[in-house]
């Protein structure tokens, strides 16, 4: 059975040890006679599954008593609308930090349901840093502040937590792709939302972690299925949930607890982002655009020195089976995501690999 | 590799060749090195997928060229609300047939954001039958008709389309529970909808059958993912789709269509239904107190003659390797639902299980 380094920016590579289990189990789900897919959501078998992925999140992420962990469809995308309509008072007024293509798509939903403030952005540089914003400029009546800690587009991260207003203004940070892959303080948060897609398993399934506080406070109006406290109340099974994408979660987070939970896989993230920017800011063929201080741990925009040579390493780049480095079309050139199943011996192998790529078309 | 016979209401058996197929290429699909969970929703292979499984659609249901197919996440009840949001005109009045639990939440829904009009209803009997209804008793004014073709917990379902509006006003059927189990005429339809995890695959993915002229009519403020012209616009990949649910979707259907599609399938499914209700009904330990006419074929609740006995048939008919025969809480009893990918010969078992129980226990 061949396996490519797969370096898409998601839906992503997962663990192979998850994916080995996953088929092990596909036609009778721990002996009983029927895939994990085929039984009922109120089943006690099902019902063991997502209260366990709970229950790993809380410990690797060490979530407090008053967040509640809620399993929604839809995508980020849904978030974006569903934190408005959730967080607005009657005001309706919230800040966005603009950082990049996603928070860009947060920024235009939002606005479709109050009054959006941007605090800070980086748009005029291509988004090739993290915007740095005061506490003292947000105003006092805005409803939350919605930041992208991680810009899967444009290889940026946010760092400074310290920066986060801390005077009652519920911070709401997208975290879809870098959710798990470094130590983060919940509290510090109101609410955080990611897609499973990158870091926490497959596609179909958003986990989002809640303060108490702020569930239930809706419109009339909301739809149900759009509305937090659907989910707070009925444990995220008032209709049926995405089974099997809850399932592979369950097992990347078994996976990601078994090899040491968030210390250790923020230790080795650190390692291979190190490894593969020492070699881009080294090279005088490759290089990364991005402000040092901001960059992505887990995306990695890079360039040759022409579109011609872009295109060329990505084609034989997949020849040699190091596979989606294409970057996205809005930035160009080339991406290696790096997420928590990415093992450093792929970043070794695709580093020797550019090095070679180097020697021969520099 | 043990299996159960799994008389799951949903998520529901899948086909075994299905999930063997799955299982082979789960590692590696189409021997690309990467699982089809592992790919991008915008890479050609998964692109391959989603168009196929739209060609299948189309030609499992002869769906003519005016309609679009659309892959939604949320489930059914996210169509409760997305139905009036983009089906309401300017006066906001619908009319819905009344016909079980699930038209109960549909309506519900749906008077958050305009007025509804019960034009039928067989409440008053527990939605024993499929009440009736006549086209003249619809307003003129109203923006459409919704029914739920099958009632998958009370186990009756719509045969009279010939009582279906012809004069205009778009008639939406949540088909969750019977889609593809009988012959259809999509043209007489403006919406139809169904979760996936009954005939369609699994939960996480919800397809949606929509007449071109009903998409594209909401209000400025309906959020982006509850729009069905966001996914009409961009073939369902304005964002991260479900991909892995829509790839089983694929599966299923190829194996429809290999083994003769709607009509074969259809003929198989009046044959199950057949055997178990011709025992149910010859028995008189065994009943269903459904109205003959209106009788599912998917969904078939029935009694022994006392609480203690169902009790107890449950019990003996799990231990026995017949799962999921518990009713539904609303309902009592059992229930057994009979999906395309029941096979006859399980029918068979159950209907001996339940001579045996019946010489035992009567
Ligand atoms: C940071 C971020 N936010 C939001 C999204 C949108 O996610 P989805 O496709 O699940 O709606 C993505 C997708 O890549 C993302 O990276
Ligand atoms: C007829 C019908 N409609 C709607 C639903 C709700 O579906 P979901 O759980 O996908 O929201 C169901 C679920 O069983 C159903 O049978
Ligand atoms: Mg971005
Ligand atoms: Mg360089
Ligand atoms: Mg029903
Ligand atoms: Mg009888």
């Amino acid at each position: 059975m061949k396996r490519v380094f797969n370096f898409s920016a998601g839906p992503a590579q997962l663990p192979l040890d998850v994916l080995i289990r996953a088929q092990e189990e596909l036609l009778s789900y721990q002996n009983i006679g029927m895939s994990i897919m085929e039984i009922s959501h109120r089943s006690i078998h099902f019902k063991k599954v997502i209260e366990r992925v709970e229950e790993l999140m809380r410990e690797l992420l060490q979530i407090p008593d008053n967040y509640k962990v809620l399993f929604i469809q839809g995508g980020a995308s849904l978030q974006f609308s569903m934190v408005p309509l959730n967080l607005f008072k009657e005001n309706k007024h919230a800040s966005y930090v603009h950082s990049g293509s996603w928070s860009k798509k947060a920024i235009a939903e939002a606005s479709k349901f109050g009054d959006i403030h941007i605090i800070a952005s980086s748009e005029e540089q291509q988004f090739t840093y993290f915007p740095s914003f005061q506490v003292h400029q947000l105003n006092e009546n805005t409803n939350y502040l919605h930041i992208t800690t991680n810009n899967t587009i444009e290889g940026t991260r946010f760092t400074c937590t310290e920066e986060l207003p801390k005077n009652g203004i519920p911070v709401v940070a997208d975290m879809s792709s870098n959710i798990l892959s470094e130590e983060l303080d919940v509290s510090q948060y109101g609410l955080i939302y990611a897609g499973a897609q990158k870091n926490l398993g497959i596609a179909g399934l958003t986990i989002v972690i809640i303060r108490e506080d702020l569930v239930g406070n809706t419109g009339v109006d909301c739809p149900t299925m759009l509305n937090y406290e659907t989910y707070a109340k009925a444990e995220s099974l008032y209709n049926t949930p995405p089974t099997f994408s809850i399932y592979m979660t369950m097992l990347v987070l078994e996976w990601l607890k078994e090899l040491g939970g968030i210390p250790e896989i923020a230790k080795r993230n650190i390692e291979k982002a190190k490894i593969f920017y020492d070699f881009l800011d080294t090279s005088s063929f490759f290089s990364s655009n991005v402000k040092k201080a901001d960059r992505s741990l887990m995306n990695i925009p890079f360039t040759t020195v022409s579109k011609e040579l872009n295109s060329l390493f990505i084609q034989i780049a997949e020849q040699e089976g190091f596979y989606a480095l294409k970057g996205h079309r809005s930035v160009g050139g080339m991406r290696a995501s790096l997420y928590n199943a990415m093992p450093l011996d792929a970043v070794l192998e695709l580093v020797a690999f550019m090095k070679q790529f180097e020697e021969k078309y520099a």
